[in-house]
């Protein structure tokens, strides 16, 4: 095929393909799946991964333009993170949270240290979800306000109060949690305010965003939560000013903004945290909590958490915070946040993601639209972009989910993972990937676009 | 001193006490703790540990009888399972849910088969809260009903639907989540039934059970969550007959019975369920969904999970289960927990929980409690024993906070370190805790309730 992948791709290590059938069978009897029907899973089996590839145990290398779920921004098996990881794993593994370790410490630094001014601490949790759900927390009992306002284009996680503040569908069978209110945020290529331009999207998104808190009542509204840039919903960029008009209609309201950054955060948009990325925020408007997760350690050891500015963190100096979990500034986790952020800050991984976005994706997406009729819409910034696929230019009519997973089937046989929501190809590979891995990744996609509209 | 560790204990390693200073200055700057006031706290600072001891910068051992939070079940940094964190960060730390991967489908196998008859899948999650969340997810969507049954006396985690359904406290300030219904367990000790046997106690529970669900409405209620021993909440076994009352009432009602053992599995009660407990359960009543972290894999991964029945795990073959996490079956998790259950089977770390509990501390604490006063009660199994201290044997006053602080301050000055909850000291020991330990332990209890009986 002259199409795989040709130009940097290293051979696999040496596997038993005996492992693979094993994990295969062993997945499909015994693993119980996220968001899916079990019946018909066909998983993919990973045995191996570094850098940008992962590999299989039939010594096969993909591509990974996934980075699994968003997370891998340092990519696979990163060496500094993970000795840091086999260090750490032999001195002390696990502490009780409110015993102190002096990685913890180490890691709540660096990361205040990147959310510069404003923030002053670090609560931190093991993944995104409870990440939200501390933010929430915080909010409410500093506010003494209770409702959340949200988009409908969001995902913030799984659990009671995360999943109820989540705009998209999987909230539906899983509304728990009261006073969660979800309004629409900014999406110039999918308006819901008829706009025809960013600067109309901004303005009439903040009117909205501004009727919405009057006419619940600001005096019952202790957050508004907010993706910097939406993520599974689609890698839309705010409109330049709508954060900034976020924070001033909290100013005025006495709302507290908690910025997700689960999925932005940490290198993504070229940035270390989206929120501070000039083309999203040129004023750089300042949450008052931020939400982490992914990209902090890459989620080589599950960890998420709540960046907290000094007032927040201050009302709870008398007063009892009610969360917690037994696994909150985990060392094992605390010691990969360190070797990450100290490698990414090192080996200017978060100039690499920006550099690939404007030098190499941008310009190389953008290429692709020209050829492809399908492709709508390409959006996006750093190695955090969007392919909108449509069955008609004018109408914008997304394309139906066949097609979709076609064109996965399609990369798949190119050697490339794929990242696909909806009608969408997210275009995702982690912040280290090389100019020639993106030629790679282009040339698989220009070739499965063309095998798809051949069908 | 004449009482501190003094059988069994090692020099501790060498560390740079100035280690430790930096250690305790960056938690006062930059950690937020959970379930505090963060204005007063002094937080011990720990630099490695292993097996049941902790060391400190300074060069100080002391024996854990914590086990952190009740979860470093194999003690710390067990060769294997540290060996088996470092082999598997260097060939896949992290990778999507979707995709499967060997170490996940062996851990997930190995949780079935100690699970035994009545499991067949396993769905992993981050810790206990997500376990509960998707536990009671899945009784939801299965029974399409929706109130949670859970007692008054319970902590089932912090997010949003887990800490609606926790009993305690903890609850209050976060009731974010509705159809959460709350009554009153077993408790021989504190009796809320005004029972004098075990065996009233149990009769009565299960009426003011059934008593509940009738007055609720059982085609309301979708799920009896219960920590098959409550924990946190004071260590109280179920009589005899009370799970299998459960079970009846669930079945009779078509309840789901969610057994949370989070802290009471895998090896804290000498067996590797609590619920599988012949003491506990003589009939061996099942429940149709078991939510466990901790003991897992002791905490040195962040985990916990779900084991599923196999009707629960088929309502969901054709249909979408609407949950999910981005480290869902995460490959450094499941390497820990493999190594974990493998080395807790070969070693027979279970059973020596078991005699430790029944040759050992049992018998221990029970002769403490002839010399000190103050004990009330000594209950417990296996490694999971609790002290419910009293101003008065006969009308069981709880001591106060005060005194409780003081215990731990002498506990620490003999270096053990203790668990203490409310009124209560919590012996909670590795399960490979040997009886050296426990004789050490056992003297600094001594000297720690004659010192507090003294002032
Ligand atoms: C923006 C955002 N918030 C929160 C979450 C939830 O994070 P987790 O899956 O670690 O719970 C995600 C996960 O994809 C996310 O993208
Ligand atoms: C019985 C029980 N359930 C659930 C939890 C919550 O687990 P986690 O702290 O990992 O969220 C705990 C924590 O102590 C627990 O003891």
């Amino acid at each position: 095929m002259t199409d795989t992948l040709n130009r940097s791709t290293p051979a696999a290590p040496a596997h038993d393909p005996a492992d693979g059938v094993r994990a295969y069978e062993l997945d499909r009897q015994y693993v119980f799946h996220s968001w899916s029907a079990q019946g018909a899973l066909k998983p993919f089996v990973a045995a191996s991964a570094q850098g940008s590839y992962v590999y299989t145990y039939d010594g096969e290398t993909y591509l990974d333009f996934s980075s699994q779920l968003v997370n891998t921004n340092i990519g696979h098996s990163h060496p500094k993170v993970v000795a840091a990881i086999q260090q750490q794993a032999a001195q002390l593994a696990t502490v009780a949270p409110s015993h102190a370790a002096l990685v913890r410490g180490e890691a709540a630094k660096r990361i205040v240290e990147k959310a510069g001014p404003g923030f002053s601490q670090v609560f931190f949790t093991n993944g995104g979800a409870d990440a939200i759900e501390n933010a929430i927390r915080m909010a409410r009992l500093t506010t003494h306000k209770h409702k959340v306002l949200s988009t409908y284009r969001s995902y913030h996680g799984n659990t009671g109060a995360a999943i109820a503040a989540t705009g998209d569908w999987r909230r539906m069978p899983n509304e728990y949690a009261y006073g969660h209110v979800h309004f629409f945020g900014p999406f110039t290529y999918r308006s819901e305010f008829f706009s025809e331009t960013p600067e109309q999207e901004c303005a009439r998104a903040l009117r909205h965003l501004e009727r919405t808190i009057v006419a619940e009542g600001p005096g019952t509204i202790a957050a508004i939560l907010l993706e910097s840039v939406p993520g599974t919903a689609g890698i839309f960029a705010p409109p330049p000013g709508y954060l900034e008009g976020v924070r001033a209609l909290a100013d005025k309201y006495g709302i507290v903004w908690i910025a997700d950054e689960v999925m932005a955060g940490f290198g993504r948009t070229g940035d270390w945290f989206a929120w501070q990325n000039p083309t999203i925020n040129p004023n750089r408007a300042t949450p008052d909590l931020i939400a982490f997760a992914k990209g902090v350690n890459s989620g080589y050891v599950p960890v998420g958490g709540v960046v907290i500015s000094p007032t927040i963190a201050e009302a709870f100096a008398d007063k009892v915070f009610p969360g917690g979990l037994t696994y909150s500034g985990h060392p094992l986790a605390a010691a990969s946040i360190v070797a990450s952020i100290d490698a990414m800050t090192d080996e200017g991984i978060v100039e690499n993601a920006r550099m690939i976005g404007e030098q190499h994706l941008g310009p190389g997406l953008r290429a692709l639209a020209e050829k492809h009729e399908m492709i709508g819409d390409v959006r996006g910034l750093g190695v955090f972009w969007a392919l909108d696929l449509v069955t008609d230019r004018a109408t914008r009519e997304p394309v139906s989910v066949d097609v979709v997973n076609r064109l996965k089937a399609e990369l798949m046989a190119r050697k490339v993972l794929p990242f696909a929501a909806e009608n969408r190809i997210h275009v995702v590979p982690p912040c280290i990937v090389t100019p020639d891995q993106v030629a790679d990744a282009l040339q698989a996609y220009d070739g499965a676009f063309s095998a798809v509209a051949q069908k």
